[in-house]
């Protein structure tokens, strides 16, 4: 509120980089920027050397190197784990601000890993690598964040449905053309994704555990609630699962608390929560829908009700869609930035 | 196994009716009782007077009345609640095996509910309704079923994944034409379901109880585990969607025993499952698919672990694949049948 106050002619206009700017999120990104205001005075698009030469709405885009972030006040990165430990400390020791979408960095006890509405607090005060978190857990912790002033959350049990996008753009060029192709009753071999996605879904293709036989996807979720809701302790499991949608993410999460609480009471918590929209009308049959998250900032919450197989009351059912490329990635940065930018 | 062994000499073929024979489950019945070599001395085809006059398979239709079952011995019907309350009891008064596909009996005190590979013993002796489960607790069922040999099932929690087929053909139909027009670039404006379908989701489309905000789909799946499991007292809470898929329906179970459990007994237990098939492949990352589940006859299993949210390890979580029309329906009625017709 504070902040929104002060003259934006005291704030300094920003020298902003986007490594990976030619991916689905770094489109999504470019986008948050102009639509939000945030205050840039220069956008350098990065990506791989294959890339490079393309141009994004009047911007070259170059190629990723040692020298690209001289000069770079924010830097956003989202070019997968690789690109960002090669490059976003060197990026961060130039003095730049670093917003890193990958899961590089995410379970590094030095580093911030923040949903600004939720854990703004754990954002460091210089500059430094701040990680964005999995698109699954962005989502979640919008609802799981507020309905932490109902009681402690000491269980959660969540189901996703997630959408092409969080594979990338190539991800749903195969929805869509693979779908066109059984339409037509053409055979289509898939070549991003392990298995056929048209009218199809699939346990998510990230490596499984041997040992525990969650997936990588489940694992970054699951560590992923426990940082950032500042829960070590929290007992969570998940089943991520691709489905054929093209880029919101939903969810149907179980989350007991310890104490008995009321979905009217998380209703009104929701109903007030920064970043998130009540879809949640009975009579209708209206609750969250991809189609309805898609291009939207706000996470759609919905189908709060009392989960009966908790006879205590202290166990409630939701279910969420949240658009994959904004909130669970390039929306979620630019708050980050707008944080650490003053 | 003994009753394979019988020479099928001894068995009296069965005059057939099918209540519904034109529906998508009607048409999967039929194939059934062709492909499982039911003996059948006569097949009458019934439907609405609007279907009358079809022909299916050199059957003529023809519509459902109070004299139409007149000489039957067992009489499927699959033509929705209504149609099942005014004509099954009439068909079984007059001395047929009815198996009702409908919701109307479920829950009859005195109506058996019946899976055959999990609890065949609630079969009656002679004629009358026997009730087929809904398509989601008839998929479930058959991996929780054999699962009771680890321990009592104390609480199951369930987000389903269900396929356009539980709504009926005209369902299959708007999801490929709703599909076709989005790729197209063209509107589409849904008729049969409430909701754009096309790479989209929505929460099941049955009323929703204004107080405990679950839905129908979602009371009777409850319910219905409960009667077929013999277990009054299970907790359980189930969520249901609808997901872009045509025939198979998946889901994901947290279910927890009243002792520690370990995967691996599961897994052996499900191995040797009648009607299940272990599609858990770890390092492949193959688990059950709609695609790989559609036309089987059996339930795939897979993602079986510990649920980590669970410390004191009672608790599996599943992952199943089951086709909806086959074991969800007209395959459940023909197993049902053929212990019923001796």
């Amino acid at each position: 509120m504070l902040q929104s106050e002060r003259p934006k002619a005291a704030q300094r206009a920003a020298n902003v980089a986007i490594v990976g700017a030619t991916g689905a999120v770094g489109v999504e990104l470019i986008g948050c920027l102009e639509r939000r205001g945030f205050p840039t005075a220069s956008l350098r698009l990065l990506a791989s050397e294959r890339s490079a030469g393309r141009r994004i709405g009047g911007h070259v885009v170059e190629a990723v190197s040692m020298d690209a972030f001289a000069g770079v006040d924010v830097a956003f990165f989202s070019a997968g784990a690789g690109v960002s430990r090669a490059y976003a400390p060197l990026a961060a020791a130039q003095g730049a601000l670093v917003v890193d979408n990958s899961s590089a960095f995410r379970m590094d006890p030095n580093v911030a890993l923040v949903v600004p509405e939720v854990n703004a607090a754990d954002l460091p005060a210089g500059p430094g690598i701040v990680a964005n978190p999995n698109c699954v857990t962005a989502v979640s912790v919008m609802a799981l964040g507020p309905l932490r002033a109902l009681g402690g959350i000491v269980r959660v049990i969540g189901a996703t449905y997630q959408s092409a996008s969080g594979a990338g753009a190539a991800a749903m060029d195969e929805l869509t053309a693979s779908t066109a192709a059984q339409l037509a009753g053409e055979a289509f071999a898939p070549k991003v994704l392990p298995h056929p996605y048209a009218f199809n879904l699939f346990s998510h293709n990230a490596a499984v555990d041997p040992e525990t036989g969650y997936n990588g996807e489940e694992e970054k979720v699951m560590a992923e609630h426990r940082k950032i809701l500042g829960l070590p302790d929290l007992r969570i499991s998940f089943t991520c699962v691709r489905v054929p949608v093209l880029r919101a993410h939903s969810m149907a999460l179980s989350v007991e608390f310890d104490r008995p609480v009321s979905p009217s009471a998380a209703r009104e918590i929701l109903a007030e929560a920064p970043g998130v929209r009540l879809v949640d009308d009975r009579a209708a049959n209206h609750f969250p829908m991809p189609v309805e998250a898609s291009g939207e900032d706000d996470v759609l919450v919905g189908r709060i009700r009392q989960d009966l197989s908790d006879p205590e009351g202290k166990t409630l059912a939701l279910f969420l869609s949240g658009d994959q490329l904004l909130r669970g990635a390039a929306l979620n940065a630019v708050l980050i930035a707008e944080r650490l930018w003053r």
